[in-house]
C-alpha cells in the first residue's frame, strides 16, 4: 500500500509536496526539499495546523450592510523542514547541482511513513545516497519526526548538517485565483528563540488572532558528530558536524513538536514536555504505534477491489488522506484541502458533512462524531450570522470558517449557500440513524437541528400555499441568489422534519431537557416546521418532467459546454460571474446530488430524465461533481457511465487532473470516491429505517468489498457479478435490506444475498 | 433668486459647504470656511475639476472573473481657499472665538455668486465685517475668483491677510459607507511649486493616471498692502500687509486658474497665460459676463409656479445646480453629485441621461448634445467592458465611471446594471426626435445605438417564443440578478427598434457611410434586432394585472414597511443585501419608471394596478425615487399623491432629507424635479411623432408654466386651472398634441388649450 514517484519532474515539485505531505489530522507539513528548492521550482513551502488560524481584513471595492469584515486563515508555520549537508566543501544540492542517479518518493500508507530516497553523483564526483523519513505522530499528534540517512558510497569527508527552523514565514498566495488567499501575509510574528540542551524552542504568535505557538526541536545525532544550537533573529540554527566513511550510512534524528494555544493553555510550557516524552522513548516506539493504529484504521475501512490495482491504489490513497485530515477535537474539523496546502485557506466547507462524515460514519463512527462536535461548538457563531443576515431566530452555518464566523467575501456564492445548514442537520440525522444516539442528540444534536430548522422557517414564506425560499444560493455555484432551489428547499424540508422528529423523540424518552433549556423550543414551533416542510415547494418541470434546478434555470439560455474551448474550462476562470449566472451551466452536481441525499422525492424516470438533462449542462469544474454523477449513474443503472465518473473522481489528485493539487489535495472529492464505491456501486443507503445496500459490479471488476460500521455492529460486504456476500464481524444481529429485501445477520455469520434476476 | 442662511449652526457646516458650493460645469469649489473649520466641526475640504481622476485599485474579498482591477475617482485639488486675516495680535477666527454678532450666507442664482458675510467682535472688541464672495466663471471655466472684503467697525489696526495654496490635500472617505470612498488618499503629487510676480503657480500631477494639473493664483491688493509670496513644501503662501483704518473697507481679490491635461496640452503653460487674460480685466468684466449668462441661462430654462415662493426657490436652486454641474466637453458628463462633492466619487451613471437629460434636451439642446458626446467617447470602453462581461459584440456601459472603464466594485449592482445601455440609447433617440438632428445620428448616434442593441441582442435568448434577457439588475437595486426585468427588457426592446429605425433613415438619407463604417452593420442584423424587440418578454401577472419587476418579484416575500422603524432607513444600512434580495421591497422607482419612459407597453388599467402595487413595496431610499412617482401619480391623475412626491423631491437637499447632501448634492433627483414639473403636471412627452403636452394645475398652485425647445423652436407653456396656453417665442411654426389633440403655434403667436371636460 504506497504510493511511490520514482522520477523528479522540478515542474511537478508544488504538486508532489501535496501528494506526499505528512499529516494526522493535527499537524501537517508538506513535502518540501530540505535543501530547498531551486530558483524557478514550483515549491509552496508549508507547515500547518488544523484550525490554527489568524485574522485578516477582508477588503471590499464596495461593502454593504454585513459584509464580513474580517477573515480567519491557516497559518503557515515555522518552518522546521531545512536541512542542508555539506560534505566538505560541497553541499549536497540534487536539484541545483551534480547528478542524480536515482530517485524514489514514497508514501507508505500502512506505516504511515513519507520517504525521499536520492542517490547523487556531487559535481566532483561524491556519490552518496541521502533518505529522508517522515512521520506526523497519529500516536502523539504535536510530534513530527525527521530521520535523515546519509550514506557515502565512494568517498571519506567531514559532513556538516546544518538544520534551521524558520520563524520568519509568509502564507502564499495568488491576486489571480479566487481559490487561494490574494496576498502574501506574515501571520506570525517570533517572540522568542531559545536554544536549549540539543535542540531549542520558538515561540511565535499570530499578529491578529493572538494565537500562540511553541515548536521545540530535539537533535539525535550520529556516533561522533558534535552539536552546536545557536539563536539566529527569528530562527534556530543547528549544526552538527563529524566524518563520515566511505560506505558508512550514518542516520541523524530530528524531533519536532508543534503545541498551540487552541489546545494547550500555556505551549511554550508544553512543548518541551511532549518533546521529552517523545526522545525518552525509541523511535521505533513511534513506527510501531503508527503502524498499530493504521493497521487498525485500515481494518475498519479499507475498500477493496480486485482486478484493478491502479484503482485500489487511488482508494487507498484517497481514504489514507481522509484519515490525516480529519480534525480530532472540537475546535477543528476538515478542510477542504486537509492539511496539506493553502488553497482555500484551510477553511471548512459543506465538504466535511456532505462528501466526507459519510466515510467516517460508516468506518469510525466516534471521529464522525467529533466532526460532529465542532458544528456544535461553532453555533453560537452560527447564530449570529443568521441574525447579520437578518433573522430573528435560528442559526446559519457560514459557508467557510475556521473558528465559527463568515469568512467569505463574496455573499453570492457564500454566505447565500443556506444549505449548509440543511448539510449540517443531514449529517446529525444521518449520524443518529447510523448509531441509534439519542443521547447525543440530547446534548448537542437537537440543538443544532432545531437552530437550523428555525433558520429556514425563518428564511422562507408562504406563497400561493406552498412553502418557499427565496434568494439563496445551491451548491452550483454557476448559478448565484436564485429562488426555491431544489437542493436547498429538500434539505430544508428535511432539517425541520428532523428537528421536530429528534425534539419529539426526546420529549418521549424524557430527554429533552437540555434542548429544552437551551432552545426554547415549543411544541408549535414544532408544527410550524412540519407544516412548512409539508408544504415545501420542489420546483418540478411538466414538459421536461425533471426537477428545476431553481425557478429560473430551466428557462436560462442554454449552452453547447461542447463548443467551448478546453482551455477556457474551469468557466470561472474565463469568464464573468454573471455571464454564467445568464446561461443553463452548472459547476457542479446540484439537483442531482438533491436526488441522491433525498432520494424519496424524485420517481425512476424524474431522477433518469433529470441526470440526463443536468449532465448536459454540468462542466463538472468542481471536483465535488465527478463522484455524485458515479453514484447517480449507478443508481440508475449505467454503470459505463458510472465507472467513469468515479474513476475520474478517484484519480483526480493522483492525476493532478484540476491542475491546483499543489494548492493541496481535494478532500471532499476523496470522500466522494469512497461515497462513488460504496453508495454508488454498493448502493448503500442510511435511512431513518435502517440500513441499505443494492450492490452491483462494475463490469471491469473481479469484485469488491468494504467494511461497515451499524449501530455498533461492524459488517464487511463483498461484491460479485452474482450477488453479495454480507458477513457480520462483531456486534449484535442485525436486519439490513438488500437489494430491497430484509437480511438478517448474526456476527460470524455471512449472508450471501443473490442478484435479483432483473437486474 | 436666491438661497440665504443667516444662522451659523456647527453640525450643518459640511452640508452647506455642498449647498453653497460654487461651481461652472467645469470647477466646483465647496464653500468651506476660508479660516478652516474648527476641531469638531464636520467639514469636507474639496475642490475638483469634472472628469479629472486618479486610478486606484479595487480590492476584493475574492475576486472572481472580470472584476475590475481599478477605479477611476474624482481627485480634491490644491486648496486655494485658505486665507487667514490678521488684526494686529488677533487672528480672525469667528467659528472658533470672539463674537458672531450677524451672519449671512447668500447663493445668489441670478449673479452666480456665493457670498459670506460675517460681523464679528473679536475676544478684545475689535468689530469687524467679513464678506468673501466666490464665483466659478461661466465665461472662463478655469478660473475662481475670491474677494475677500474687511470692514473695520470701531477700531484700527495693521492687518495681514495669508493666503494659502496647499497642495497636500487628500480625498474624503468614510470605510462604513458604500455611497462614498473607503480609504482617504492622497492623489495628487506636487511637483512643483513656483511663487511669481504677485501670486504663483503649483504644477500636481496625480499620482497614478498621470494627469497634471497647474493651479496659477494671482492677487489684486487693498492700495498701501505690501505682498510677498513664498514657496512651501507643496503649498504656497502669500503674506499682504497694510493698515487698515475705522471705517474702512479693503477689498483684497484672489484669482485661481485650474488648468488640466485633458483639456490642456500643457496646463503649467496655460494657466499662468488665462490668469494674465483675467487679470487684464476688470472683475467686473466677469461679473457681467457672468449675470449675462445666466439671464439666458434662466430665459431659456426658467419654470415659474404662482403661489409657493419656497417652492419656486426650490426649483431655482436646481435648474441653477444643474448648469453648474454639467460638463461642457466631450470627456466630461454630470457626476452624481455635480462638482458639490465626493459622494459616488465623481462617477458618471445613469442619472445623467434618464434624470438630467431631459432638461437639457428641452432648454439647452447644444449641452444636451454635449452629454451625448461624451457617451460617444467612451464607446471604446463600452465595447471592451461587453467583452470582459462575455459579449461578442456591442457596448455595454459601465455603471459608474468617469473615463470610460467600469468602477464598480459590487457587480450585482454595477456592471449588471445593463439597462445603462438602453438609458442612454433611449438619449439619444430622445434627442434625435425633439432636435431631428438626424446629422448627429449619422455622425455619432447611429453608432451608439448599433452597438447598444447588439448588446441586448447579444444579451437575450430565445425561449418559448419569446426573447429574453436573463441575470441583470434593473434600477431597484434591492433586487439583483433578475431575470427578465421588466425596465431592462422595455428599455432593450426600444433601443433595437431605434437602432433599426435609425440604420434605415441614414440609409435612406444616404448617409449612413460613416455608421457602416464603423460597425458593419448589416440588414439582416437590423431584420434581428427588429425580431427580438417584437417578441420581447415583458413579465406581466395575469392575476394581480400588474407588469411584473422581474420573473421572481411578486413570488418573494412580502414586506410590510410601516412595520419597519424609522431609524432603520435607509434598509441599505441595516439590512444583509440578501434580506432585501430576498423580500418585495425596493429602493426606488423601477417598473413604475419603465411605465413612464415606455408607456405604451402599459393601458391606463396597468399602469394604475402597477403604480399602486410597488408603492407598497417602495421605501424610497433612492434619491431617485419620489420625482417618478410624482411624474406617474400625476399621470394618473392623483394630483395631492403627486404633490407630495413632487414636493420631497423638490426640497430633498435643501431640507437635506436624505442625510447625506454633505457628500454633495442629488443631481439626478434635481433633474427629476423638473421632469416631475413639466413631465408630471406638465405632462410633457417627446415621442417619434413629436411633442405632447397634457398639463394639469396642482391645486395648491395659482398657475405655473415653463419654457421649452423644439426642434429649434423655443415656446413657454402657461398653465392655469382652465387650461394652458402655448406662446411660441421663436425658429418655426410646429404642432403639437394638447391634452391629445393637435395644436398648432406660429412664432409670436400664442394657443389657449382648454382643459377637457373629463378632467
Amino acid at each position: 500500500m504506497r504510493i511511490e514517484r520514482t522520477q523528479w519532474d522540478p515542474a511537478q515539485n508544488a504538486l508532489e509536496e501535496s501528494l506526499f505531505h505528512t499529516a494526522n489530522g493535527y499537524l501537517g507539513v508538506r513535502a518540501c526539499p530540505e535543501e530547498g528548492a531551486p530558483a524557478g521550482v514550483p515549491s509552496i513551502r508549508g507547515t500547518y495546523i488544523n484550525a490554527f488560524y489568524d485574522v485578516k481584513p477582508i477588503r471590499y471595492g464596495e461593502k454593504l450592510y454585513g459584509f464580513p469584515e474580517t477573515q480567519q486563515g491557516i497559518v503557515n508555520l515555522t518552518d522546521v523542514q531545512n536541512l542542508r549537508l555539506f560534505l566538505e566543501d560541497e553541499v549536497y544540492e540534487p536539484l541545483r547541482a551534480g547528478e542524480v542517479l536515482a530517485c524514489r518518493r514514497t508514501l507508505d500508507m500502512e506505516r504511515g511513513l513519507v520517504t525521499r530516497f536520492i542517490r547523487w553523483r556531487s559535481p566532483k564526483g561524491r556519490e552518496v545516497e541521502v533518505t529522508v523519513q517522515r512521520m506526523a505522530s497519529l500516536a502523539q499528534r504535536e510530534l513530527f519526526i525527521m530521520r535523515y540517512t546519509v550514506k557515502s558510497l565512494n568517498f571519506s569527508s567531514r559532513a556538516r548538517l546544518i538544520s534551521r527552523e524558520e520563524g520568519a514565514v509568509t502564507n502564499f498566495a495568488d491576486p489571480n485565483d479566487p481559490r487561494v488567499a490574494g496576498e502574501a501575509l506574515q501571520h506570525l510574528r517570533v517572540e522568542e528563540v531559545r536554544p536549549m540542551e540539543s535542540g531549542g524552542l520558538i515561540r511565535s504568535r499570530t499578529l491578529a488572532s493572538g494565537l500562540e505557538l511553541a515548536v521545540a526541536v530535539g537533535y539525535a545525532l550520529p556516533a561522533g558528530f558534535a552539536l552546536s544550537v545557536e539563536a539566529r533573529p527569528a530562527a534556530l540554527e543547528a549544526r552538527m558536524e563529524g566524518s563520515l566513511e566511505q560506505g558508512q550510512s550514518l542516520t541523524m534524528t530530528k524531533y519536532a513538536v508543534f503545541a498551540d494555544s487552541r489546545r494547550h493553555p500555556d505551549p511554550a510550557q508544553a512543548a518541551p514536555v511532549i518533546l521529552a516524552q517523545a526522545r525518552a522513548l525509541p523511535v521505533t516506539h513511534y513506527e510501531t504505534r503508527q503502524r498499530e493504529l493504521l493497521e487498525a484504521f485500515w481494518l475498519r475501512s479499507r475498500v477493496t477491489v480486485r482486478g484493478d490495482e491502479a484503482l485500489q491504489r487511488s482508494l487507498d490513497f484517497s481514504l489514507y488522506s481522509l484519515y490525516c485530515s480529519a480534525g480530532r477535537d472540537a475546535v477543528s474539523s476538515l478542510a477542504a484541502k486537509g492539511l496539506s496546502g493553502e488553497g482555500y485557506e484551510g477553511h471548512y466547507f459543506w465538504d466535511t458533512e456532505i462528501y466526507v462524515f459519510p466515510f467516517f460514519l460508516m468506518t469510525d463512527p466516534a471521529l464522525a462524531r467529533g466532526l460532529l462536535d465542532y458544528r456544535h461548538t461553532i453555533l453560537p457563531a452560527a447564530r449570529e450570522h443568521a441574525r447579520i443576515m437578518g433573522h430573528d431566530r435560528g442559526a446559519l452555518y457560514p459557508w467557510r470558517t475556521i473558528a465559527g464566523s463568515e469568512c467569505s467575501g463574496y455573499f453570492p456564492s457564500g454566505s447565500a449557500q443556506y444549505h449548509l445548514s440543511g448539510d449540517i442537520a443531514h449529517a446529525f440525522l444521518q449520524y443518529y440513524y447510523a448509531t441509534d444516539d439519542l443521547a447525543y442528540m440530547a446534548e448537542r444534536g437537537g440543538e443544532v437541528l432545531v437552530e437550523t430548522a428555525r433558520l429556514f422557517l425563518d428564511a422562507g414564506h408562504w406563497h400561493e400555499g406552498s412553502f418557499r425560499i427565496g434568494a439563496v444560493t445551491g451548491p452550483d455555484e454557476y448559478s448565484c441568489v436564485v429562488d426555491n432551489n431544489f437542493y436547498t428547499n429538500a434539505g430544508a424540508q428535511e432539517t425541520m422534519r428532523g428537528a421536530a422528529m429528534i425534539t419529539r423523540r426526546l420529549m418521549e424518552a424524557g430527554l429533552a431537557g437540555r434542548l429544552l433549556a437551551a432552545t426554547g423550543v415549543t411544541r408549535e414551533e414544532l408544527s410550524a416546521f412540519l407544516r412548512a416542510a409539508d408544504a415545501m415547494y420542489l420546483p418540478y418541470d411538466e414538459t421536461l418532467g425533471i426537477h428545476a434546478q431553481d425557478d429560473g434555470f430551466l428557462k436560462l439560455a442554454t449552452l453547447d459546454l461542447s463548443a467551448i474551448p478546453q482551455e477556457k474550462f474551469p468557466l470561472l476562470l474565463h469568464y464573468h460571474p454573471l455571464w454564467l449566472y445568464r446561461h443553463q451551466v452548472c459547476k457542479q452536481a446540484d439537483t442531482v446530488l438533491a436526488h441522491f441525499l433525498y432520494e424519496d422525492l424524485a420517481d425512476e424516470d424524474t431522477m433518469r430524465r433529470s441526470y440526463d438533462y443536468y449532465e448536459r449542462c454540468t462542466t463538472h469544474d468542481s471536483s465535488l461533481s465527478a463522484c455524485v454523477f458515479a453514484i447517480m449513474a449507478a443508481r440508475l443503472g449505467d454503470m459505463d457511465k458510472a465507472m467513469d465518473y468515479f474513476r475520474r473522481s478517484a484519480t483526480l489528485d493522483l492525476d493532478n487532473a484540476h491542475g491546483n493539487t499543489r494548492d493541496g489535495i481535494h478532500t471532499a472529492n476523496m470522500g466522494g470516491t469512497w461515497l462513488g464505491l460504496v453508495s454508488g456501486f454498493g448502493g448503500l443507503r442510511v435511512k431513518a429505517d435502517g440500513l441499505r445496500l443494492h450492490p452491483r459490479l462494475p463490469g471491469s471488476w473481479d469484485s469488491y468489498s468494504f467494511p461497515l460500521c451499524w449501530r455498533g455492529s461492524r459488517l464487511r460486504v463483498h461484491v460479485t457479478d452474482v450477488g453479495c456476500r454480507v458477513e457480520a464481524l462483531g456486534g449484535e444481529a442485525l436486519t439490513l435490506r438488500v437489494y430491497g429485501q430484509p437480511v438478517r445477520v448474526a456476527p460470524g455469520q455471512a449472508a450471501e444475498v443473490p442478484l435479483p434476476r432483473e437486474e
